[in-house]
């Protein structure tokens, strides 16, 4: 049986993966927003490091409601947006709808799963560098890599064959033993860079040359591996080593939050930071520094910073 | 016996806290920088909210090669220049020669009874809102109190007619019976609003209004007290209820660090963050957030921040 995707948030991350089911064949039907006309006019176009390629006459839709039902719908917004998940999603539900989570943070599957209780819901991981540089189309600059965790439902068979669908077109995916520890992995990227590029309005690389900042980030991680602990999620400290080694050996990079700061986008402060930061409290671990950044990204977003 | 008062750094409190004694009739030198000419011909303008004076045909200099020797320096320097002490100061002690430091943050006693370990130490904190707007024009904008503590030396009695001189001459002056609780003290403000105005681009007010800094600020305010404790140095938890009120209190303030930012000048991170961390952290108590503070300062002295 094959399975019909639903994408919800065909951007940088639901366009590009999105782009690939469909192009290799799958069963896709896209929401989309401010483009929905350009791409029905134009396609969607896709530029990738593993090629380009441009679907026309793809199943594009501007609401929910004219979608048909499916079995596998990728979540592909910002988590600024979860809030409208309920009314977006509930058209295209059937019981075994399976709900994928390709977003950041901590807590999401525990959000989403409170309103939709009976619902399968799968976290995804998206290790990719990729950008929405216009209407209809997205740059795919570097990485790729999909990693699945099912959270919620006995849907391990599901979940295999999605990753068999995003493998055959040409995304490598993995699914995750403990999404948990996956999700509490990416965050010892995501949590000092995110916010420090933001709060120093700066990048990757400057951060990592100068000694302060350097010995911060490492000092980030380290936090956040301990706040892993104490919520029973075993991440070894080496992989802090291993995300400096990451960060020191990419090109200067201007992550996810940096670039909202920039466009004036709401920045994902509550499940990358506040979130962490609660779980690992309720765990009695105290994440200072890590919530030190949380407060900061807080004030900013209130918009009162520069006088 | 009168004595003779030289002013080394004739800015915002060298020249409001030696005018002030000049004005008085008080036997005061002082060392001028960049405006020299200036003053030479105009004299030295302050505008205070106590009332407006003049002074002209004040004693003036470009060298402390040039000045007599003084019973009292007043060093009103940013600590930034401490390095040029020892040649600055050098000319005019003789073996009684009380220097006082009114500078802020922790060790610069320490610091300058190294470089002068016979020199009678005076540790002077001064609350005060005072700027230089001009050449040889001071603005006194608000309070004003001068705190003086004994480093080093059996100098009661100097010490004593120092204070008398400055309340004479309409200053308040106190002399603290602990000078490292009153630089501890001190600190509990100065560590959060200096650094995090900075940082954050902003005014101590919008820090207030915003709950996460808010928070963030009485969290680093008793990081400060808990640091100084672990010194061995007793400053009560409600010290921070109380600058916390203060700063409410406040006009809109940019501290001292943050107009030194605005101007491009070096910020005193050294003798505000660096030393206060380094000594708690001695003393087997981490200030998380402080340190997390002081890398981001570095970060932004470096020139790294803004792309």
């Amino acid at each position: 049986m094959s399975l019909k995707y639903a994408v919800i948030g065909s951007g940088a991350l639901g366009g590009f993966y999105g782009g690939k089911l469909a192009h290799s064949g799958k069963d896709v039907h896209f929401l989309f927003h401010s483009d929905y006309e350009f791409v029905l006019n134009n396609g969607l176009k896709v530029d990738s490091v593993n090629g380009d390629f441009h679907l026309t006459g793809i199943n594009a839709y501007q609401s929910t409601v004219d979608m048909p039902k499916a079995d596998v719908v990728l979540v592909c917004l910002k988590t600024t947006n979860n809030h409208l998940l309920k009314s977006l999603l509930s058209p295209i539900l059937h019981s075994g709808t399976v709900i994928v989570l390709i977003q950041n943070g901590l807590g999401v599957e525990q959000d989403v799963a409170s309103v939709f209780p009976q619902q399968p819901i799968v976290g995804g991981l998206a290790f990719i560098c990729s950008n929405k540089i216009g209407d209809g189309h997205i740059a795919h600059l570097d990485y790729g890599k999909l990693n699945l965790g099912v959270f919620q439902g006995d849907i391990d068979p599901v979940v295999e064959q999605i990753k068999n669908d995003f493998t055959e077109a040409g995304v490598p995916a993995e699914v995750a033993s403990n999404l948990m520890q996956a999700r509490w992995q990416k965050l010892v990227w995501n949590i000092p860079y995110n916010g420090m590029t933001v709060v120093l309005n700066t990048t990757t690389d400057r951060l990592m040359s100068e000694a302060s900042t350097r010995q911060l980030s490492y000092d980030l991680m380290l936090e956040v591996i301990n706040g892993a602990r104490a919520c029973g999620v075993e991440v070894k400290e080496s992989f802090a080593d291993k995300m400096m080694e990451l960060t020191d050996s990419m090109t200067p990079y201007a992550p996810s939050m940096k670039l909202d700061f920039d466009f004036k986008r709401p920045m994902e402060i509550e499940y990358i930071y506040s979130r962490p930061v609660k779980a690992a409290m309720e765990a009695g671990y105290a994440m200072k520094k890590v919530a030190m950044l949380e407060s900061q990204l807080r004030f900013i977003q209130a918009g009162l910073s520069e006088i």
